[in-house]
């Protein structure tokens, strides 16, 4: 390496780490003016792909953490099949519940009245395990769709999320988060699709969306 | 209930019903048109949270259909620790590579060369298990990190994905891809932040964010 370049390389690295310490300064400063401890609501909403996905990415990580865990899915078929299969195949049934409550997408059914009893009847299961402490996290998997088409009441829904024990960590997903939960919420993530496979005529996949 | 309201009732299922059968006959018609069969290249970047949690759900998932995954985490520490405990607790481990090679955030670090250095041990890695064809997913977690840095080239990234085995589905997770990236990819997610926790006061929760 030439003399020249090897100052350049000098330089670059001072740079480089000059940068990086204000960076971590600053990361430092807010992670100290974080200090509550408490359970987080979050919702994933958006068009793009990974809102369920990242759900149940959390699931492995609280299961990991030793925590209980609950599942509820309002509209079945709405995730893979894939995590199904995973998650009730483990040997950690004591710590996990997994409720399939749904049938199908809603235009599937095009049957409103049956969709009704159906989200409601998932809800009731959801309210038991947001009343549960010994339960580290809920998830609300499509809860955003019953609320959009209105099969649940958004206010009551809010309320019980709201009331829920202070520990516990609750997630709901679905595109359409209405306004209510975004404002009761801590953690809104918006996963919009710049992209999809699907737009190219690849169908879906195992292990992508199956 | 008065005759009315269930006029009304009746009325407003019947929309339901026709509005929904025309969605469906829009989602049939798309699903038709998608008849190719191949691996999948996504990437899940922008500023929110769930980037790596999806991919760790594809993970799940691509388990739960029998298939053979390979993890390669760029930045170590850059997920919680719940998913590696997890996923390397699983009696699984035949079907399962795990790869923890970075050393904290580039900002922890300060040290250029050692970076370099590791992204690039990392990334010989992922290059080994792009090149195997029994391994049906690939997660290459906070890769746009190391990509952003320049630590590797992305031109040469970038022809290693798209060599892959035909069937392989791989995952790029990482804040800021790269625009060749995303170029290449089959399906891009941005996830953006509309509230945080932190912001709040909130530290990072197990189960969260740890």
């Amino acid at each position: 390496m030439s003399a020249v370049n090897e100052m350049a390389d000098d330089a670059l690295a001072a740079r480089h780490r000059a940068r990086m310490l204000r960076k971590k300064q600053v990361v430092d400063g807010k992670i100290a003016a974080a200090t509550e401890d408490r359970g987080v609501l979050l919702v994933n909403t958006g068009n793009g792909k990974g809102k369920s996905s990242s759900a149940f990415g959390m699931v492995a990580r609280a299961l990991g953490h030793d925590m209980k865990v609950g599942v509820v899915q309002f509209i079945k078929g709405a995730m893979g099949t894939g995590e199904e299969r995973f998650f009730r195949g483990l040997p950690l049934q004591d710590r996990l519940q997994w409720h399939v409550m749904g049938e199908g997408y809603t235009w599937e059914t095009q049957d409103r009245p049956r969709d009704i009893e159906k989200a409601q009847a998932a809800w009731g299961v959801a309210q038991r395990l947001l009343a549960d402490e010994s339960i580290g996290l809920v998830v609300l998997d499509e809860l955003n769709i019953a609320l959009k088409h209105r099969y649940l009441d958004v206010q009551d829904v809010v309320r019980v999320l709201l009331s829920r024990p202070l520990m516990q960590h609750a997630v709901v997903t679905g595109r359409a988060a209405p306004p209510e939960l975004i404002e009761a919420a801590d953690t809104v993530s918006e996963i919009a699709v710049l992209k999809h496979a699907f737009q190219s005529g690849i169908r879906a996949q195992k292990g992508v969306e199956l």
